[in-house]
């Protein structure tokens, strides 16, 4: 399996590329409009047909490049079934598989950063794999106070879904402002701050009181994300 | 084996942890001075006793963390033995070994970016990797117009050894513009656009017409790192 993260230095955000490197069919999770010609160009060079483009939910913070990439690959566009966005090709729910050649990523309905926030979990590769978006992030958890976000939903997709996977899983996030690019399940179980709660009125308090600005591009990314990006 | 690469997006410079999990044995390759305290807590976090830090060669373009993080972990500091900097723990030469636990760093002399350029190969973990500092990019090579650059040792370095490691080998580069984090020996033998060249004369060609702007912190980070970053 060929695996790739990819990164925006603009917006922190990043994307991951899997493919078969047998059957060439490949898979994008979360991508950014504004590098749509370098993901072209890597498909070109290694090969790949991809297949299906994903978007953990409905972001925020930058354009997805679903659209984009749709219009020039063929792809389908997949995300959860409670996203609000139009041009969806499947709508995916807990427990169902998105196929690439001899590989499956598991769909994992993690709402709480948005209603249609989902991980993904890969078990083939060299170790198994959870995409989290911007549920679990490294030493952090996305954001609950906009997008209809609830700290109820995100502790129990948090505590009772992903901290619930093999303590070895590597944890991919959708962003990390610290350069840091992966972390595994173990490793924040035991050293985020944020779940290191005893209860979720604990964990409410701290996510209460994060007192964070809104996303800078949220005016632009949120209406051009409720049509994957497309004009 | 624990692998890690870090980002340093303000100089787009990717640093790499690597430790041997039952040793607690770790190295830090390129570490950036403005992240000491982050590779600290992760250190911390992760039980990982510091016992190398590498500098592929002597940067211009970001300040080492070598000196602070030998004063905070009594770390030795590992540079080539053509390196001008002061304060080295160690000078390493082609062929030698870098060893932590049960697994082992062989230095590469690649000079041509610097006289004191150096790679890493790592045989161990899941697949063979090398670190390639600035000699190979990602669809990219170092550049050698200052700093006693040399294009003429840079393709030897390129054709002559690091594109004689086994194809499979990931590559992992000092930096990366694209956002792009890895690549592997037969994809940039094949899509690199300077290594489809057919003579040394080619080579020199495109090296010698990139009209490159003087990276923007020479000034300061230059003095800075030929002191290992130490003040």
């Amino acid at each position: 399996m060929l695996f790739r993260q990819l990164i925006d230095t603009e917006t922190h955000t990043y994307s991951y590329l899997l493919a078969d490197q047998n059957t060439g069919e490949g898979i994008i999770i979360d991508p950014v409009i504004t590098h749509v010609t370098k993901y072209l160009q890597l498909l070109n060079e290694l090969g790949i047909q991809l297949t299906v483009s994903i978007d953990t939910h409905t972001h925020a913070d930058h354009i997805t490049a679903a659209s984009t990439l749709k219009a020039e690959t063929g792809c389908m566009i997949i995300q959860g079934k409670e996203s609000p966005a139009k041009g969806i090709s499947r709508h995916i729910s807990e427990g169902e598989c998105i196929e690439f050649g001899q590989h499956a990523l598991k769909a994992i309905h993690t709402p709480g950063h948005t209603p249609d926030s989902y991980s993904y979990f890969l078990a083939s590769g060299s170790e198994p794999k959870v995409f989290t978006g911007d549920t679990l992030l490294i030493r952090g958890t996305g954001r609950t106070d906009f997008q209809e976000g609830s700290c109820t939903l995100q502790y129990e997709s948090l505590f009772n879904k992903l901290l619930q996977l093999p303590e070895e899983t590597a944890v991919y996030p959708g962003h990390d402002y610290k350069g840091w690019t992966v972390s595994t399940i173990a490793e924040e179980k035991r050293h985020n701050p944020r779940l290191q709660v005893n209860s979720i009125n604990e964990y409410k308090e701290i996510m209460d009181n994060l007192n964070l600005a809104p996303p800078k591009m949220i005016t632009t990314a949120l209406p051009a994300n409720l049509n994957c990006g497309g004009s």
